[in-house]
């Protein structure tokens, strides 16, 4: 088992040109990990894999567990081997992103963190299931559903990319949460912590894999989309 | 043998920013790939990767193969498996790219050509090793060496990387030539093709290999370089 590889289907580039459909099934991205984060076919929720499960946060709020034969648009996956380095108390999301940071000189490369234990304070969202034709990551992050939670036990798990990466992931951190009775999660837009757990994994390798069998991908046309960083930016922090 | 992957160590980045000491050993390099380009220990000259046999064309404009020892500072390769597609005669540089570019519709993965026949002009260099303490690549180009054949036969090899992969990479293409003799080549300035026969591989994946045990590379502030994708135009093409 490979633990120093990040793996990642599609870009985040992708998504932003309105490319929501699955491309990749469940069974194939769990062979390049069983931890990580994502979004559904035609956008749908938010994904966060734990154990080798892949937990789908749809924008009603509903926690689903995906198939084997679902297929995912976009998904970033490692087998997890934490360091615990640290625990954290009563930092915010700044103070607490600032920390991670700091804690090992890992800026030009890809690491993950999981962040474990009680939030005071939690504001997810997730993006709403797509209809076809599509429009952008941009648009469709316009119609996000907010949740709120105080008290919240639960786990974070996410990535850090090198800005180089900016375009094909998230340059900068991306992280996804979701309680420890798998009823609230998403794309953590804020927080505060309680208590929580820092662990880290650093990865010496990124295998980016192309969806080289959608058509509608390999036809795309990037020339046409405008500040792909900044697009990403706006829908992604 | 994984003949859908394009292996890379280190990044156009990494080199733009001086970091020029090798940091993976040539047996290492050729787990991942007998086929493809790179750079020599120091910035030492132009590597082009045929066969599993590694030449290093230094500014002396003197051909070597570099042994399982020596480390490099910058590379791509991949297992060989190219279909041929075409046969090209009497085109220059701009012509025969745009014919590559043109023959499937690859422009968002990354590929590799080969390019094997006789040419009427070839115009290549070589960068001169450096001392320490390192420039940019931007500066260590302005020294390079440069050589001109005429009625030459040999082998340009090359990967095509999407737009989103520059600074990663070179955007667009970036290929070396080795003669069939061995005793002359480089990185590809100009050229005029006789009759080439034009073989092209796709990639699924991309694997991106971090010199996580380089101390330089691990601390590098890229906030302090400016323009790296201006820089890599400038040095590269």
């Amino acid at each position: 088992m490979d633990t120093t590889t990040l793996y990642q289907h599609s870009t985040l580039a992708d998504l932003t040109a309105g490319l929501f459909s699955g491309t990749l099934p469940v069974s194939q991205l769990l062979q390049h990990g069983n931890t990580g984060i994502g979004t559904g076919d035609g956008l749908d929720g938010e994904l966060i894999i734990l154990d080798g499960i892949v937990y789908q946060v749809t924008s009603s709020g509903k926690v689903n567990k995906l198939q084997p034969t679902d297929k995912v648009p976009f998904a970033t996956v490692h087998f997890a081997n934490y360091d615990k380095v640290a625990t954290y108390s009563g930092l915010d999301k700044d103070q607490t992103l600032e920390r991670i940071s700091k804690e090992k000189p890992w800026q030009n490369i890809f690491y993950s963190f999981a962040l474990e234990g009680t939030f005071k304070y939690l504001k997810v969202r997730a993006v709403c299931k797509q209809e076809k034709p599509y429009s952008t990551l941009l648009e469709a992050s316009k119609e996000q559903a907010i949740f709120v939670a105080q008290n919240i036990s639960g786990k974070m798990i996410g990535h850090y990319s090198p800005k180089l990466y900016h375009g094909v992931a998230v340059g900068g951190f991306h992280y996804h949460f979701i309680s420890d009775d798998h009823s609230f999660g998403g794309h953590v837009l804020d927080f505060q912590i309680n208590q929580a757990e820092l662990g880290l994994q650093a990865f010496e390798t990124f295998q980016e894999h192309f969806p080289v069998d959608s058509k509608d991908f390999m036809d795309f046309d990037y020339n046409n989309l405008d500040n792909i960083a900044e697009q990403i930016n706006s829908a992604e922090k």
